[in-house]
């Protein structure tokens, strides 16, 4: 067995060397503008509408509700400041347990008057339908409901609440309240585990990145439904049907097609099997640990996501040791750039500042093996007790 | 010689091998998130910190005021979309022969309240520094300015506009005008020919990016001197000081960092010996077609770029017969997409509608040769010739 063990797959996949070698002739050889005329630009040309194809087929979507972003914040900047913008005054909901890039759109969309409601969680880390749906009012076009947490890897029931959105729509349309009412969904974390159908979901705009799926890191997409109206965020050559301008980054473009398709024909079997090492790694944990508490319900959780939280000890630390150990783990999301704010997500979930501040988050991912797994409950236990004994 | 022949480097031009070498860890066994606690994280932010040194070197800046974005066209929105947000109400400066990147967002800045001015260029394609300093006036918070045209190569004099906005600064301070003037400079075609240093230029923002100069694609970064005041366009984990967050795309940063450095090295030699074969190519082109016009002044113009007018035939198809020809080049910019508008650049510089759609861009690159110039001095005529009795 190779050390170090990464189970920080949430944070960032290594890319898969079978998507590599497929990007790698449009680095070179394939390598024209896709806008220009001559037939080697045309060549590459098709293959980014290739690309589209194979990502509008994932979804269930069509060619024309699909836009290349440079990656997973991107894609949700554009989606919320986009339908905001688009319609001036408008509010936004959004759950308290949504991705940085997301809630930290609200106070700009404040400043440029916008009324932001959040909606907390249950303390399974699920939102309720109906609460989502009772914060939304006759000013409200956008709510942001994320598929899976990248903290603690709940699953958000977007379905139920896009019915419910579609009854309030309907309400609307018999009132005359004619302000369209959108469904953002962020779909970052859970691509590769769960079912993308854009139509089985009910959403307007979902956002999608390449970097947690064995693909190019700074590539995304935004799934915008057709009719969706929305400002885009950046202006230029008219790109993407005028949606995000800039030169397209082919070769990334190929790749994130590539391995969301990988990702979701693998999806079910790879589920299963991080399900089975997960849950084994909690068992065995839960033996040498009794006092550990997992962050977020069990049901609806990502088959790759542990999340525990060890009572009087730091997290930081616990990483730290752990990285010595050769276990390369996370104190919870790693997209927050040197953060050292208690996590919101387990705070939403009621933990306290203290029980925040002990927290370990273990995503496993393809490379991970049981011999991995028993390597990591071996010497996990003994580093949390001699960091809860120092600390007291 | 090697068919076809790529004269299209103002386009895109191929990644360098020795950047990609330079790159390819950092997609494998160094992928981690930088925002990661662990070793192997701490290694790829040294990394990313390295290229930023190696950008910062090259512009003469500090490492803080230099922010990753995903490309040319997010650099230059960041700039103006956000100094414009930061300053309600403030009004902007710019050519009317920037890149469609800037142009594009006028109409979205004045829907925003804010007063936008273009100020026009003189036939050779240069603007008057006066000009840029007349349109000027006391609600004026951004001049844009680019350092190179991507269509016609002319060099503008931004070191020039800089001292006279300088002297508007000094004179708005005597009076008590207290709203800031920044002057931002679109870099994406001069990298590797001009001097980059932006305190000779004098610029507050710089946009620049990977895939003009054999580097990446999908990646840019923007120069914003100490103390300047924008918002930023993408929200979330606080990446890039606050700046522009999303997690960073390690892999081809360091390659923009390595790419920039190279380009800069090569650049005068690189620069002499591409003017050469350039002044060659248009001397034999002159001599078979007497009639042609060369669009730009020549004395103020990036050495690899040749943008030539002949009258009485259609772009467009001749840029199809040089591609069967084993000859690839473009009508103009190709950043913008499905584009069939007249240049605004050729239009701005005096030519008619027509005129301007009967014109050819060939832009030089490194693996350009004598040989190939000589096949294309050969190749041209004939088409075009036969092309314009066709058209009569």
């Amino acid at each position: 067995m190779k050390t170090p063990i990464y189970l920080d797959h949430a944070a960032v996949t290594p890319l898969d060397p079978e998507v590599a070698a497929i990007m790698n002739p449009y680095l070179y050889e394939r390598f024209a503008n896709p806008s220009s005329l001559y037939g080697a630009a045309r060549l590459t040309k098709s293959a980014l509408e290739g690309a589209r194809a194979q990502v509008a087929r994932v979804l269930g979507a069509r060619l024309t509700e699909i836009v290349w972003t440079s990656g997973g914040t991107e894609s949700v900047n554009m989606a919320i400041q986009g339908v905001l913008r688009a319609h001036p005054g408008a509010s936004w909901v959004a759950t308290a347990i949504e991705h940085d890039a997301v809630l930290s759109c609200r106070e700009p969309m404040e400043r440029d008057g916008h009324k932001v409601a959040t909606v907390g969680v249950k303390p399974t880390g699920v939102v309720e339908p109906k609460a989502v749906a009772g914060a939304v009012d006759d000013s409200t076009v956008l709510v942001s409901v994320m598929l899976a947490n990248n903290e603690i890897g709940t699953i958000q029931q977007v379905g139920e609440i896009a019915k419910s959105l579609e009854l309030i729509r309907q309400d609307r349309k018999k009132r005359g309240v004619t302000l369209p009412l959108y469904l953002h969904s962020d779909a970052c974390q859970a691509v590769g585990y769960l079912d993308l159908s854009v139509t089985r979901m009910g959403v307007d705009l979902l956002s999608l990145n390449g970097s947690k799926i064995y693909g190019p890191r700074g590539i995304g997409l935004l799934y915008v439904k057709y009719g969706t109206k929305l400002e885009p965020l950046i202006y230029g050559g008219g790109q993407e049907r005028g949606r995000r301008s800039g030169t397209e980054n082919v070769a990334a473009i190929v790749g994130l097609g590539e391995a969301l398709e990988r990702a979701q024909v693998k999806r079910s079997d790879e589920g299963k099997r991080l399900a089975v090492l997960r849950d084994d790694l909690l068992k065995k944990l839960e033996a040498s640990l009794p006092s550990l508490i997992l962050n977020g319900e069990t049901k609806h959780r990502l088959p790759n996501n542990l999340n525990l939280t060890f009572h009087g000890l730091d997290g930081q630390s616990l990483v730290l040791y752990l990285d010595q150990a050769g276990i390369q783990a996370s104190t919870g999301s790693a997209c927050s750039s040197g953060d050292t704010e208690p996590s919101h997500v387990l705070m939403a979930i009621g933990r306290s500042k203290s029980e925040a501040g002990a927290s370990l988050r273990l995503t496993l991912g393809r490379g991970t093996t049981a011999e991995e797994i028993a390597y990591v409950a071996a010497k996990l236990p003994p580093i949390v007790e001699r960091l809860v004994t120092i600390d007291q």
